[in-house]
This record gives C-alpha cells, sequence and structure tokens, in this order.
C-alpha cells in the first residue's frame, strides 16, 4: 500500500509522520516543489527583524530525517503536474501508482492585478526563498510599503522599522486586522505601531507600483510614495488547480473535505490552506490557513488513512501574532463578522493590567468579548504578555458552550506575578451580564 | 437595613462592594481587627525578596476610599467579640444591629504545638504586620529557616535567599508543594530552588525552635541546624469562634454554608478563609484558603444580599504561584490526592517548550493532566512562562467537562514567539489517549 502526499507544509507532512504512527508498513512518498522542507513560514518575519539568526534556524527537519527516522521519502523541488487513475504524474512524465493521495498544496499569495507587481523589488512572503530574497535586497532599500496589513503585513512591517527602513503600511480595509480584530482593538495596535514609527494609509486600495526596471514608488489613490521595495501581504489563495484536475469537487473558496479530510474522489483527502472548513458560529463554509489547523488536519487525514476513525471540527479560526511587543489574539466570531451577516450579539469590553495593580511590569491588557444567545461566542485580546493562552481558554470555553454567566463565574488562578485577583475575561464576561440587565 | 461584615480581606470587602453595587441604600459597615486593609496578602513574599518596593505600595485602598467612595463605613482595629438576637458586640462593649452579617473572618496561620515558637525571631506570614517585622528583624539575620515547603513557603525562601540569606526550608511531607503537585512535579520546583542555593529537609516534622530569648536554631530530627530567624509557613486554620458563638453549623473543616454563601443561621452569611466548600471532583468537602476564591464568594454573598439570586459553584482549587522564576499552577485532582482515595485515573505527561523549538528565549513547560471516566479532572504545569493561563483553561475545561479526546483536538492558536505549533495541553491529553490504546 502506497499513499503520496502532495506538499510539504504542516499539513502534508503531519500527515506522514501520522501515518506512519499508526501503521509501519506504508510506503509514503511526499512530493513537494520546495526545496527546504518542514519550516514555519509564520516565522520568517522573525528572521527578517533578526530575533531568529537565520533562516537555517527554522528548518526543523531534512528529506534525510524523514527517510532515516520515519521511512518517509521526500521528493524535493519535484512538481506533481497530474492526477488520473490512482495515478500521480510528475514532472509531466513518470507516473507514481498510489492508493491513498493527500492533496496538502497550500496557498499562493495573492497579487494584486495591477501594474508593477513584477519589477525588482517587490516580494511576496510565502516560502524560505522569499524570506532569503527579502533578506538580500533590503540591504541596500532605505524605503519599503507594506500592502496589507494583516498578521504578516505588520509582521512584516514591524521587523523592517526595526532594522531600520522607512516602513510604510497600505490597507484596504478601514482597519488594521480585518480578519480577526474589531475596528476599536484594532486601533489599539495600530497606535502602537505609530507610536514605533511606523505610517499607515487605510482605506485606501494599491493603484499601481512604480518603476523602470526595480521600484521607485507605489501610487495610493493618486498619490505618489517613494519606496524602494514593496512586500505583498495582501492574503493567500488556496491551491486547487492539482485536485481540479483530479475531479476533486471544489467549494466555495477551496477543495470540499468532509470531517475525516475525504475529497469527492474516493481515497483522495485534502488537508491545510487548500481545504475549506466549517465556521463554528455561523455553520458557514470558510478558510483557516493556519499552521496549527494545518497540523490538527494532518492528524486527522493520516489517523483515517491508517484505519483509525478521527474526525476534524468546524473552526473558530483561534490565532494570535506577535507584532514588536505587542501581542494581539483572536477566536471565533467578532462583531465586525456579525454585522455584516446581521446575527445579533452582545458585547463586553474591558482594559485591565496583566498583573496585580501594584507589582512591577504589569501591563494594559484589552479584551473584548462576544455573546450570543448568552454563549461566548468570540474574543480578541490585546496586550504585552499572556494574551495566547487566554485566547486558548476561550477557544475552549466557545467549543464548550459556556455561557456568559458561567464565564463571570469561573475559576481563575491568582497571584499577583502572574494575574489580577478578578481575572480580565471574567469581568469582560460581568460586563456582557450588566450591559444586558 | 444594615449590613455588618466582620473582616476586611478580599471576602469581607467584595461582599461590601457587591452590595453597593446592586443596592444604593443598604447601610454598610466593615468591622476589622487589622490596621491596614484592602490588600493582597500573597503579595508580602514580593515585598521581602525586594521586587515590590514596599508594604504602602500594596495597600490598594483606605477606610477614607470605601467611606468618600462607597459610602462603606470601615472600623479598623475593631474586634467583633460576640453575636447574638441580630447584633454584633464590638469590644465587648458597644451592641450593633444587624439585618444581615457577614462572617469573613478569614484564617489564622497554624502555629505547631512546639517549643520555641514565641522567641524573638519566629514570625508568621499573615498580614502586613508580619510582612513589616520580618523585613526589619532580616537586616540582623544570616540564616533562617523556612517550615512548610507549601506556595508561601516557598515564595519566602526565595525572597530570602534573594536577599542573601542562608536559607533552609523544612517540610513535613516527602516533597514541595503537596496540596497542588504530584512528587514528580514538585521534584522540578525543589531541583529548581536548590539550585538558586535553597537547602531542602523533607520528610521530617520541625520538633522545636531554639533559643534563649532570640531564635538560634531548630532541631529537626534530632539534628540541630544554626539559624537566626524562623518563619512559620505552616498552613492557616479558619476563624471559626465569632461563628460558633452565632451558633453557626461548623462543618467538616469550617463554617457550613450553603451554595448562596448562608450559613444555618437566617441572615448570616459566611465568605472566604472561613468557610469550608465543595470539591467539584470528588463532592467532597474541603477548604479553598485562596484571594480568588474569596473574591468569587463575595461576590455571590453580596448578590445574595442585595436581592439577586448567585450562586458559588464547587471548586477545583486552580491555584499558581511564582517562585523565582518559576511558574507553579495547578487545578483539579492530583494524582497523589486520586490514589489516596482510591480513585482511578490515567495521566499524560510531557515536557515541552513554552515558543518554538527555534525561537529564541523558550522555556521548559511541564505538564501533567489527570484523566477519570475520560473526562480532564486534574492538571499540573512547571514552567517559566505562561503557566497561570493554562491552569486557567484547564480549569474552562474541567469545569465543562471535556473529555481527553476532546481536548487533544482542541483548536489553540500559534505563533512562533509564543507558542509551539501543537499546543502542550493537546500533547498531554494525546499522551492519555496513546497510554490507554
Amino acid at each position: 500500500m502506497r499513499t503520496v502526499i502532495i506538499g510539504s507544509g504542516a499539513a502534508g507532512l503531519t500527515t506522514a509522520s501520522t501515518i506512519r504512527e499508526y501503521n509501519k508498513d506504508m510506503e509514503i512518498l511526499v512530493v513537494t516543489k520546495e526545496k527546504d522542507i518542514a519550516y514555519s513560514p509564520c516565522a520568517i518575519p522573525y528572521v527578517i527583524e533578526g530575533t531568529i539568526k537565520s533562516f537555517d534556524d527554522i528548518i526543523m527537519h531534512t528529506p534525510e530525517y524523514y527517510k532515516k527516522e520515519k521511512n518517509i521519502e521526500v521528493l524535493t523541488e519535484t512538481t506533481a503536474t497530474d492526477i488520473k487513475d490512482n495515478k500521480v504524474e510528475i514532472n509531466g512524465e513518470e507516473l507514481i501508482d498510489f492508493d491513498y493521495l493527500v492533496l496538502a498544496t497550500g496557498a499562493e499569495p495573492f497579487i494584486p492585478p495591477i501594474e508593477g507587481t513584477s519589477l525588482k523589488g517587490v516580494f511576496k512572503v510565502r516560502n524560505i526563498e522569499d524570506g532569503r530574497k527579502i533578506l538580500e535586497y533590503m540591504k541596500n532599500a532605505n524605503k519599503v510599503a507594506v500592502i496589507g496589513a494583516g498578521a504578516i503585513g505588520l509582521e512584516m512591517a514591524y521587523a523592517f522599522k526595526k532594522r531600520g527602513l522607512d516602513t510604510l503600511v497600505v490597507e484596504m480595509a478601514p482597519q488594521v486586522l480585518p480578519r480577526f480584530l474589531d475596528p476599536d482593538m484594532a486601533e489599539i495596535v495600530k497606535n502602537y505601531l505609530e507610536k514605533e514609527g511606523i505610517k499607515f494609509i487605510l482605506s485606501k486600495p494599491l493603484e499601481k507600483i512604480i518603476g523602470d526596471e526595480k521600484v521607485e514608488g507605489i501610487c495610493v489613490s493618486g498619490e505618489v510614495y517613494d519606496v524602494d521595495m514593496v512586500i505583498l501581504a495582501t492574503g493567500v489563495r488556496p491551491n486547487i488547480e492539482l485536485a481540479k484536475k483530479a475531479g476533486c469537487k471544489i467549494g466555495k473558496y477551496a477543495i470540499e473535505v468532509d470531517d475525516r479530510m475525504r475529497t469527492s474522489i474516493k481515497n483522495i483527502y485534502a488537508v491545510g490552506d487548500c481545504v475549506e472548513v466549517i465556521d463554528m458560529i455561523t455553520g458557514e463554509k470558510t478558510l483557516s490557513p493556519f499552521g496549527s489547523t494545518a497540523v490538527r488536519q494532518g492528524k486527522v487525514a493520516g489517523k483515517n488513512i491508517a484505519g483509525l476513525d478521527e474526525r476534524f471540527n468546524p473552526v473558530l479560526n483561534t490565532a494570535v501574532s506577535k507584532i514588536g511587543d505587542l501581542e494581539v489574539g483572536g477566536v471565533g466570531l467578532t462583531a465586525l463578522s456579525a454585522n455584516l451577516k446581521r446575527i445579533p450579539i452582545a458585547i463586553g469590553k474591558i482594559k485591565a493590567l496583566s498583573r496585580a495593580r501594584y507589582y512591577p511590569g504589569g501591563k494594559d491588557l484589552y479584551v473584548k468579548l462576544i455573546a450570543k444567545d448568552n454563549l461566548i461566542v468570540g474574543g480578541q485580546i490585546v496586550g504585552f504578555e499572556r494574551v495566547a493562552e487566554r485566547i486558548d481558554a476561550l477557544s475552549i470555553a466557545i467549543t464548550k458552550k459556556t455561557t456568559v454567566k458561567e464565564l463571570s463565574n469561573m475559576e481563575f488562578c491568582y497571584a499577583p506575578p502572574v494575574s489580577m485577583v478578578k481575572e480580565p475575561l471574567a469581568l469582560a464576561a460581568e460586563k456582557i451580564l450588566k450591559s444586558s440587565n
């Protein structure tokens, strides 16, 4: 029996490792266009900013490791070009039989359909190669424009600023982090970054990138800004071409899968950024392009291929980003999204502290909770410490259908160096209770 | 209508503030033996170690603040001596009528019944006065023995060591932190503190304190150790004398209350360290002498007195302590306690990291989960960052009856500076699943 996996990101490699964990005999072959495997693309901004010393540091394993330790074959710099009759076509020629196929083809950065995106000095931020090129080019750059104020965009902007470049962020939406924060919470993040010296243009799309051979400026709303480097952080689009060739059903946004990560075609699975998932709160289809989602899906696909019965649950798109000293997290429904979908919600928002008031080093902690029908359905937290695990705590609370009242009375731990005696999550829940009385 | 509250700790003052929040007319009188009010006794070790500059810093509010801002009268250095016929006797003379009475009499440090506990240089750690005396006495001390290796004992030991004193901890139990850690997790804490230079004697009780007028040494198992200062951190005992005088029913450990914090006597409530509560896992009576519990009980009592219907739930004794750079947390059932009670459990234990492997500054994070009938019922975490909120996440998970499998598949956020792509809580849950297959 042979499983072929297309893609060597977190989803593909987790699927491979999980199959091996439960099935010692399966032949496992991973095919990838990439040269480097087993690294976290989320780490790229931290190499650019210099916190992580080198791109080599973020590569966790080599193909040799997978061969030797797990008996998993990884073919790098190899392209799967077609799929038919239980065979994968490699580099347009060789055909490889499979019993199971896993599409872990990921997503590609979206390149806006404007002039100048292929000039020298324009970069996307997707793989280590992009990172290495950016690091090289910025040596001779002074002014950079980052297009897109999502997590990667802001992390990159902070990195450039820290490395001494004039940094301008251009975002079409009227706020930063529109995918996981409401405008009021996003404002806190923007204010922090403005204090760090980063400039913002919001509510305006990039019109074109100017230059002969290399970048000389950008044009936004008719205004020209001199820059010598442009980073496109304008989101990603699922890679679904191969799935289409295989005849897999494509949903609203990406490859359609069931809760075992099976596509519409027998014995073909799909995992990671190339599939669509279900939003736990709205029940609607959505994307979940996160490393943590990829790993969880890889586990589910791997176990099912190995003969176990494992299911992938609807998602809350639990996410966190570290931008400079700021930690920003979100989970579940935002007010922004609820309003668009006309979902009636209640909101509780507070400003608290990360430690007891008198304990040195405590920092502002902003918490916003969203409730629907008396259940907690979303949360956003911005602060300088202890944000990520609070987001995780909310993820558990939402998944387990915790009421606002239950959260307000929940038992939280306390010690002056690490928390307030009244936990901010409980205080925010109490705020909802009071507003609805 | 008048409510009299005996005690100005977190439980008493929260009750007072909560009543006022929902009832503008109630006359509220707080009677306390203490001189200073509205401070966190948990902060004392951090003043001793010098992280917090002065005891004045940890006092949040004065009696004047309560009078002016909340119309709450606080009588300090005043003792309630008796209770009868809906009257409180003050300082053995004056009688004050009440409509509601709240006993928030707290707990007293347990003084072991041995020789020498009243020598000069022997201290308890309960209130600011104790703290001020310790700070004064340690100026002329070189060697200190801390009796008791609970959270306060270890926090104090670290404080003394940091201030340059030779520090010896003596604990009767065979491990440190016996109330909320299992021996294997406690060993990590002890090893850390030994590296910091603190000495330990475990499994042996203090026999006597030696000295003529002031401390000159201690005797443990027949051996004499020279010390010039002794800290008794041997736990607390609920103050129930006044409750007894009032005729309130006393339970196994402390004042018995229902889930509205009402004692057996009409219109007399009790909150904080002087009451007993129900353990959520075992259903048995227990104590919960934590500031966070006191605040939650004060809220419940206050709301009920103000005419609302609020209930206090059984507890998990969710706790965290910061000892030097180490954060130590526990929630729910320990294996130690399960074994004593012959409760069959499953255990998942892992060593992980607090950040992505390649991200600088990541530290070891030890997680131990306890499951019973496939439900998560306890957890212990030891690490150098991001412990407290994980304990809170587990508290939510346990309260909401999360299965081991659900936790292993739970959606957690990820970013390299703040977490691993596979959350340690999920990994520990997976370990349980694998061990039970």
